[in-house]
């Protein structure tokens, strides 16, 4: 279980939602209130979208987000209009850079919050279906990584939400069905953060929605709301998809699964 | 607040206490009981005396214990019939190696939970304090790095648990008295282990003794009972001092101290 | 021995100096071509000023810049008009993060390449020179951070080269005169670059200057020439300061200490 | 381009081969002679046999050999009758622990100096060529790890010798006949260390055999001689295979490969 967020709105310093507001990811990365595991120290990463260039600057670290000397210094002067951080508890793959969230391919940058079920059995067909230039990207060993991938090769660019939806039917089909998957996770491409909440057995991890714009104008994701940003929070139902963009958020149905999920 | 522990007996596989009792220090990393911070993810560090060199092996890293692949291993493979090991959660002093515990210099080992009252005030009258060659020695920007070297100059080779009394009482010398310092911590030469409880203000971190010998034969010293290694445990008042050796556990109290100790 | 430069003009990404240049940073900490010791592998660090805050970021890592994953992901996002950047090779104070340049104080910022003769002799005596303030910002073991306190202590808001020159007279007075100190260094105040090459014993390390302005219009110091980028780049002698802010660049003496060193 | 060594013989502390000739493995790290790149400063990693476990301890760091503190003083107090050790220039794969040499599996430990030729193009089809239980061990992205765990299939443990000359044949195979792999590695069981030097092209990297004892009664295999541990050393040819234990050293040529190897 780790903790995530994504922000769209006007361009701020990544600290207003990274770690100044009274329960901010760093906070959360301590405390988590809504988790199964109190504590995300396993690393830390974000990757925002600068407006000027296509692809979305990355930094990760293995050291938990509270002891790293240079996350401070960095959400401080660092200033996007579209960014996504994540704190992580592992749960599958060692703790390294490239096990740590979020993962970029092209405009791409996605985190996740959960697990794909029985991922130990299913890793080798899961690295086996995918195309080469796909199969060549795989840093670490995770399986966030993997869900990543498998959503870019059905997709992304084209159709996000029904690349998302295909990425986890493909999953579903290879587990025979039923299998207790929780994938709440969030993508973003430089216009817009996109969230998901998914499951097998009705326990995809929280994901609200600052259902109005929060002090500085934006709109955000995460994992527990960011107390100290205000607006009203709201949790996205199982089955859920949310786009944000700078002045617009659209809440809709992940499409051919929300009748599957339990809500 | 951090989590510590000190061993003496048959030489053992330091995973024996480090890593595989059910609260073993390295779960007490992640889910401390008896501590305001439940989490000491900010660094791990042990030293170990080998009985073939007088100077203990020191390994220290920043990363979580629970999250450094080494330590496993380490603890695995090293055995050793004398030890200390340290969790961290920073207090003073940003996330370095310098920072983490244990110190050592010479055959002395020392770490160390608690803290020194208004230290960022006194920091410069303590170091000031140090002869030259202590000075010298100073790596990082702890109170518990300068507590060591306070008691290494009062003499921890001819009397130990009397420059751990007189390291005290310059410090709260300085402090004009009453000040609320925390201190529990271990010491080790190589022959023995020491632990240490005082405190100003009544709430001094927990210590607690195996009153009688583990299953593998040996003794330990540790911030929470390591359970699933037996033994009685007990409390160790403040004001309490307690010496270990393979065969023989003495608890005494700290001289001149003890009486104006709250228990 | 250690490579490091400094850059003012148009904003441009950090790359375009750290990494890209055929003779970039990052060959440099490689393969240094005037250093005793070719490589520069004991950390990395740099500082840039966006305009928008009076303090500038800061990263260090202690990984070699050629190792470190964040690093040409950081300098291909971030732009900034005014920036330093440094490559370690340790020769006093361990490899830590607080022990990497370039260090920073409200808006300076200050990288260094070379050793304060006898410093191991000459610490203590260093730091009991400083205030109280200045002191409190001690954070690791080297004579580069000292040597930057001193700066700070000696009025670099008020009279920057000034300051420089009696920061090294202060510590001259201290060694009794004659030392073979080594100096060459950068610092930045967010509107300006200021670099200077000291020696006791006409060693000091090499500073280039690009005469002209680069491809990109602006205008650097650096270790070595950054080859690949262009403009003429002459080296400045020992006793010298040069200035250089976007628009200008101008070469004078150290007061009072020209005539003492080796030219 | 790496450098690596293997000791077998009496029990001595890590530090008399690794730490302290003077042209030990540390300064082989900074200053290789025989080797393209100077510079092995992407991790350092070591294996070593107690004699009490079957498994090998195993400690890698992604810091450079040079400036990881831990290193001496494990070095200084570990002490073992077979060991290996590995300093990291990294050629495929990014800078991270479970890209850093030695590579262990149960009793089995694993270093390499070289590259299988055109790894990028061929390493979906090596992963895939893999049986399940050994698939499952890939942690890392480099072209060693899967040379590692070709040889595991081959089997290792019946015939050693036999598996690496068919896991080089194997891939020698899917490359189509002919490629500039280089192949210069070392393993071993805990009974014997193994040193292997094969290329396509006449240019494994270098190995040289202590042919008599070194001072203190064992022998080694290093990638250049460790000078100031006296014994005379030689080049092993390409094609030739050593085996050395505590008190024998044979060399033999890989079956079946030497006759196609450039000598």
């Amino acid at each position: 279980m780790c903790r995530l967020l994504g922000y769209a709105g006007p361009a701020i310093a990544l600290e207003r939602i990274i770690t100044r507001p009274s329960h901010s990811l760093l906070k959360q990365s301590q405390h988590a209130h809504e988790a199964k595991l109190a504590v995300n120290g396993d690393g830390f990463g974000m990757a925002w979208y600068t407006g000027q260039d296509a692809e979305p600057g990355l930094y990760r670290d293995v050291l938990p987000a509270w002891s790293d000397g240079n996350l401070p210094s960095l959400c401080r002067v660092i200033r996007a209009p579209l960014f996504l951080a994540h704190v992580r508890a592992g749960t599958t793959g060692g703790t390294s850079r490239s096990n740590c969230h979020p993962f970029v391919s092209g405009r791409w940058s996605f985190a996740h919050n959960g697990q794909i079920a029985g991922f130990s059995e299913l890793r080798r067909a899961l690295e086996a279906d995918l195309p080469d230039h796909l199969y060549a990207l795989r840093q670490g060993t995770t399986d966030s990584e993997i869900l990543f991938l498998t959503m870019l090769d059905e997709g992304l660019d084209d159709d996000p939400i029904g690349a998302v939806a295909r990425a986890i039917a493909r999953i579903e089909r290879m587990q025979g069905g039923g299998a207790p998957n929780r994938i709440t996770c969030v993508l973003a491409d430089g216009s817009r953060i996109i969230g998901v909440r998914h499951s097998g057995d009705g326990h995809a991890p929280t994901l609200y929605v600052s259902a109005g714009v929060l002090d500085h104008g934006g709109r955000a994701l995460a994992s527990e709301p960011l107390d100290g940003c205000a607006a009203n929070w709201t949790a996205l139902p199982e089955g859920g998809v949310v786009i944000l963009s700078a002045d617009a958020m659209e809440i809709s149905s992940l499409p051919g699964l929300a009748d599957r999920a339990a809500a």
